[in-house]
């Protein structure tokens, strides 16, 4: 639904509300679809949102559960009676109501699954943690063993109504429940009702272990375009399947954590405006403070050189530019390679390839912007020796800057730290306190003081 | 595939080429799944790329072309004669051979399309520029009329063959081909022989515009959890669908590209790997320079209190790190804002919310950066108003920076502009110089200078 539709779409509800109109309200907003309903849901007041509740059925409670921020989702439900909530709980997919119950207060939790009846369909999820394929699964899935004929497994489909979703394939298991292939909608509707499964699904199938971290499942279902894909137990038994919205996410909040990491902040981990200012704020102090106590370092480098300082105050008014130059380099560098490791591209193998790209580029790049430093300068302070050492500088800080982005992101792999800490704010003030050194150094050697 | 079984892999098929063991190479690469075929592929330098192509059967070539990057695709089927290619492009999905085709020379192109079997299903989807909805959309798709009964949808189903991997939904279309509804291949299963489309299919459905931004029509499908959906013309007239595994793609491709332009670098376009290193220069030094002749407005500044400067000497100790840690929180502003942005989390229509959000988060850092930064710099240089400057100015410079952190990227989206190209350079480069005036004039006026 367009922005501006839905923020009509949501003064309407609210003036509705205001005039006590909540049955006009509730028919907007069961009228919309599951995204937008939690859309409008979530700008109402905490008291509106209580007053809806009960007269909303509990299958559209349901669909803007699953909606909603899972902490959003959580408080919500936290105000809710277990008992109602327990309805509204059978109406979720089985792997968003056991991310629900997973976040809600352990009480609350339990009263509630003791009073669903789809509760032995969510209680073996709670028990696998939220980064991994296990957490990301739902037990809404149609197995069959080989043997089984076409005949017999329509009856079964015409009688299945999945929460979750649409279901597109059946999964084929032995009889010890270890899973042996897949069979598409579309190859069952082929079939004659007297085959096996066994002869017409493919055997060999892709599946995430149980224990996999979400992301490695969600490459893997990128890599092979995958819909849907089975989840297996260390002895190969299927557990579950995980489907293509699980994975959308996954790669989303990945690219996000990345983003917000390089920018030097601990990611987030709920939308822009549902955290508050102080968790803003803690989420960057940590890194700014870090920051700025290695940062010192140059106030060190540079009261090093007070004397030549003090000799060519010329030299100061370069200190900024050449620094920041050295930053700029080395931010391009770190943020191509950080995406580069996260979607696949490179690998830690790939490393000495990885640094000798980096190192011709930034031979390239460095050239070009020593002559336009050399010029510059020289117009700037008239003096042939102060503008050859700036240019030097130029030379070598964009070199090393490139260099430092391209090996701090592969020491992290190395040492199985995730790359996207190596943010471009770290590198940068790694690059500024070395940068001063290279420069004062040269400087003082060309100029002689 | 894991990477080092794939590593293997690829020395085993190296080694036999080697020994000119082309069949038992070729056994190798016809046992893998498409994209681990095409990673091998890539591998393998061109004469033996070339020597293999015509052994390995249309099919599998088709699935490696598909898989390789689009520019590595075209440049390998140039080499491919055009009757082969021919043979080749009929095995690939509609979409894809589209793709394919247009990143040919036009005389190839031609040539190739009027030997295919399949030109008719590929020929439409040229017409439609590669960032839009119809340059994703294939012309893979099945609809039937409204009134079609059950019994007579099934045995086209039985014979249809998609080239571009699994059929999910049927489409439903009146007399005019505008779309209609939607029937899940589940619905067809549950359905009675005698019923009409039109009695089971779902009627209000979700679809895109042949024009849509690509990004538009994906963020669309990942926001109604959609598998598949439907494209359509001015008319309403159903022209073709968007599959899942565009969606993936176009969502990762253009998280890419924010973290690269965050970085200050043009999107490469390409893997990591698969980028010359003149391609790479190229696409850095723009920004560079860019950011360069900006840069020497910090050294304008520093001239203008080079009096100040020569009278004490210890202000130049601190610009380094002054200037840094407003980067650093102006970075931290910018990335957090920018994703935020292209999520949709936030709109210019949150402009104020964000800005108010980021003043307060700005003041709370501020403050406790300006506390430290006071010890620090008394311990430093032993000077109470030195330290008070130093701290005042962290104060303002934290605050500064980090609504120009937010505002900016919010402008870019007012000016139409893509948010990210507000990158963390070009953002820290506008701070420094700003930075550095906000700091000498709160220097001059403590230490009366």
């Amino acid at each position: 639904m367009e922005a501006n539709i839905l923020n009509t779409t949501l003064l309407l509800v609210r003036d509705l509300l205001q005039r006590d109109d909540v049955a006009g309200a509730l028919r907007i907003i069961e009228s919309l679809r599951p995204p937008d309903q939690a859309d409008i849901f979530e700008e109402l007041p905490p008291e509106q949102q209580m007053e809806l509740i009960p007269q909303l059925e509990a299958e559209a409670v349901a669909s803007i559960l699953e909606e909603l921020e899972d902490e959003d989702a959580a408080e919500l439900a936290s105000g809710i009676d277990a008992s109602v909530l327990a309805q509204i709980v059978d109406e979720m997919g089985p792997d968003e109501a056991a991310d629900l119950l997973g976040d809600l207060d352990p009480t609350l939790s339990v009263a509630t699954l003791s009073q669903m009846q789809e509760a032995d369909e969510v209680r073996p999820l709670l028990l696998h943690p939220d980064q991994t394929a296990g957490g990301l699964m739902t037990s809404e899935y149609l197995a069959f063993p080989q043997c089984m004929r076409i005949d017999k497994v329509l009856p079964v489909l015409r009688e299945w109504d999945p929460k979750g979703g649409d279901l597109f394939y059946l999964y084929v298991v032995d009889t010890e429940n270890r899973l042996v292939g897949v069979a598409s909608l579309l190859q069952i509707i082929r079939a004659k009702p007297d085959e096996q499964l066994s002869s017409i699904m493919k055997r060999e199938t892709i599946k995430a272990h149980v224990t996999d971290d979400q992301e490695a499942a969600a490459r893997l279902m990128a890599r092979y375009d995958l819909t849907v894909v089975p989840v297996v137990d260390d002895e190969e038994h299927l557990v579950g399947v995980i489907t293509v919205d699980d994975l959308v996410e996954v790669l989303e909040d990945e690219a996000t954590e990345d983003i917000q990491r390089y920018g030097g902040t601990v990611p987030l981990d709920r939308a822009y405006l549902d955290t508050s200012v102080a968790q803003a704020a803690w989420k960057r102090l940590g890194w700014l403070l870090l920051l700025f106590v290695t940062g010192t370092l140059t106030s060190t480098v540079m009261s090093m050189f007070e004397a030549q300082l003090t000799q060519v105050i010329a030299l100061a008014m370069f200190v900024p530019l050449l620094i920041g130059t050295g930053g700029n380099a080395g931010a391009q560098t770190t943020a191509t390679i950080i995406r580069a490791l996260s979607v696949g591209d490179i690998e830690l193998r790939d490393a000495i390839r990885v640094i000798w790209h980096e190192l011709r580029t930034a031979l390239i790049l460095a050239a070009m912007l020593a002559a336009v430093a050399f010029v510059r300068a020289f117009f700037w302070e008239d003096s042939a020796p102060l503008a050859l050492a700036v240019s030097l500088s130029i030379l070598a800080i964009v070199i090393w800057a490139d260099l430092v982005g391209a090996v701090l992101p592969l020491l992290a792999v190395r040492l199985r730290i995730d790359p996207a800490v190596v943010s471009g704010p770290l590198m940068s003030t790694l690059v500024d306190a070395t940068g001063l050194l290279i420069y004062f150094s040269i400087a003082s050697l060309i100029l002689g003081l």
